[in-house]
């Protein structure tokens, strides 16, 4: 079928309406930012207007507020084969690596080692660092982390699909073999939640963190989630404890007691602004359903393997196999080809050193996009366009 | 004079129209949460619309949102006394509590106390804990912290005004004291950020937290800032070392070094929506004149106090001496009072066990608003119009 025709067919052809898409634009980076659904426009009009505005302090209670971390939480669930009271918003995906590292070493005395994925996305490993630190654990960066599990591991940090390459993790088999090793695992979801079926349950997995402003369209900085499997509640503690997390935060008691349930998860005020943006995102993404999303996303990265396939010095960097909804190539001048793509309308991004990255998310991605986008890449590669010193100026954020 | 001649004379009269404000209603609760500024409401359109929607992820580097965080912090730093690469705007107020009570405890090692003072704002004490709970840490909640430091003393952290009783600690005499026992000291400013003059800097200060939904207007959960004072900073480590304080963020180098200056107190990708609220309220404040405010702020107070004065049962918890710009008052009926003030329209808060507290904001209320309060407030207790059922039932925000 031609791309039109693959569209023509698209049952969630219908889907692209309900984002605001500059005209122009084919847009790759859904994988690290996702567009403005139209409804977060009028949402946050009210929130801004009627709630802040209108009803000031009262819309704490008035417009529950103070409730909008769990809630939106149970809306995330879903997507992550979590129960609802399994999943917190709060702070970022950073701050909550944090609390859930920490958490897991005391849940497992004695054992010091935090093992990670050398190559996983730098915060995780930075946050591990910063619990290290402290002196309270060792970080074991491995090339193959579930080879690197033995009797002193208190977690295994992973990503379920790699930022960089699209890799996708085999969830139950690698939180079966945490498990045999004693140890627990931490899923960072970032880079698949809302474009892939997880099923943090099946996997009996421990643990999770995952980012509101990628796939779930919650918007630049959206706040991040955290998972604490049910079994695992009642004794975790974590030291970001604060007054958001207490078991009664407005009896404004001496001492900190944590908060029955997942509820411990949270510690300051929560951005609302931001939080009730990721409210919209999360609720369009779970209506579209996350089996369909994943199903398109393969089909367009698919035509978009097919379609570049004969570029010169262009390899793929991500697995023919399972993968995230993100596709990886190298190039030797991937930067500049980076900035030459962008300057036409088709936006990806650059990772170190020599790594394109084009986001393929399903909810607004339309086939005949990826086919005009890749002919735009194999025309800027061809004609050298790639090569004027405006495309070599490193940028801020790449 | 009178209240409306008093409002004549006013020369900050004129701000009262840059916010928006509800009709009917006297909001004495600008010390928890500030009011929408109207050129929030448009910036936000932009920021949603333009910058967000429009631009997508290229704002980053085309809207500046990368350097936000550091933009924002350097115009706060005139509110209170610092330099501009003295501030950086990030994550709560308990999260960044974290950061540099973990920060201190480095810097002073072999001193392991952390001494606060019993009744300060929860989350500060909590946050303390939550430190302590990992073993680095030993909390001594004083009801005289500087008579409680010594030679064990790494930190003492203290609000400039108590969020209950409104009490102004002399941040010079304090950090003196402090450091004459070897000691830092971090100030928390939640509670008089905008609406006190504070001088961080002339006080020798060394390190300090803030509050952005109060004072500063910035919106409901707006983030929070942190400040390091300059000569701490290049051997200033803190262990939540997310990516976006790494000296190379877009290097994804595998291991963290802290980004110079105060950038390292960053962590993950900060809301940018909220923070973009933020930026407005403080441009606001910083433009009506942190001494102009705080005289006001004296005058309204006063006013209130006067006017309150000869009503059974309720008692001033705040000093007559310094103070911040808000007012407790103590009442056996507290709870029910402020719910009946509320439905009048007098929008105040409670604190357990029996204390009323008003917040005066002198950017926005009128000489004759607190007059009025002060009227409705004595007629609640006059004529027991707070002893109805619904007025005793307990909200989950107060």
């Amino acid at each position: 079928m031609t791309p039109e025709q693959l569209d023509a067919a698209d049952e969630l052809a219908f889907a692209r309406d309900l984002f605001a898409l500059p005209e122009g634009v084919i847009y790759l980076d859904g994988n690290s930012l996702g567009p403005l659904p139209h409804a977060t426009t009028a949402r946050l009009s009210a929130v801004i207007a009627e709630e802040w505005g209108g009803d000031l302090i009262t819309s704490w209670n008035r417009h529950d507020w103070i409730g909008a971390p769990a809630r939106v939480g149970a809306k995330i669930a879903p997507l992550i084969g979590a129960a609802a009271d399994e999943v917190i918003v709060a702070d970022s995906v950073s701050v909550n690596l944090f609390k859930l590292l920490a958490g897991a070493l005391a849940m497992r005395p004695g054992r010091r080692r935090i093992v990670v994925a050398a190559g996983d996305f730098p915060t995780d490993l930075y946050m591990a660092q910063g619990i290290a630190s402290l002196g309270l654990a060792e970080v074991i960066a491995a090339d193959d982390p579930v080879a690197a599990l033995d009797d002193r591991t208190a977690v295994l940090l992973l990503s379920q699909v790699n930022y960089k390459t699209a890799a996708l993790a085999d969830m139950a088999t690698v939180t079966a073999a945490a498990h045999r090793a004693g140890a627990l695992v931490l899923w960072d979801l970032s880079h698949s939640v809302g474009a892939l079926p997880v099923d943090l349950g099946g996997a009996g997995a421990d643990l999770a963190v995952g980012c509101g402003y990628k796939y779930l369209n919650g918007g630049p900085g959206a706040p991040a989630f955290a998972f604490v499997a049910r079994r695992h509640q009642a004794d975790f503690r974590q030291p970001l404890s604060g007054w958001m997390g207490h078991a009664a935060p407005f009896a404004f008691a001496g001492d900190y007691e944590p908060a029955p349930g997942i509820g411990r998860l949270a510690c300051g005020t929560p951005p609302i602004l931001s939080l009730m943006a990721l409210e919209v995102g999360v609720e369009l993404i779970a209506g579209l359903g996350v089996d369909r999303l994943a199903a398109k996303s393969r089909a367009l990265t698919e035509l978009f393997i097919t379609a570049v396939a004969d570029i010169p010095g262009l390899t793929l960097a991500s697995p023919m196999g399972p993968r995230g909804s993100h596709l990886a190539f190298r190039h030797p001048n991937a930067y500049a080809i980076c900035q030459a793509l962008i300057a036409r309308g088709v936006i990806g991004d650059f990772r170190d050193p020599d790594i394109l990255r084009f986001g393929f998310a399903p909810a607004y991605l339309r086939f005949a996009d990826v086919a005009a986008a890749a002919a735009i890449l194999a025309e800027i590669v061809a004609t050298g366009a790639w090569d004027r010193p405006e495309f070599h100026a490193r940028q801020a954020v790449t």
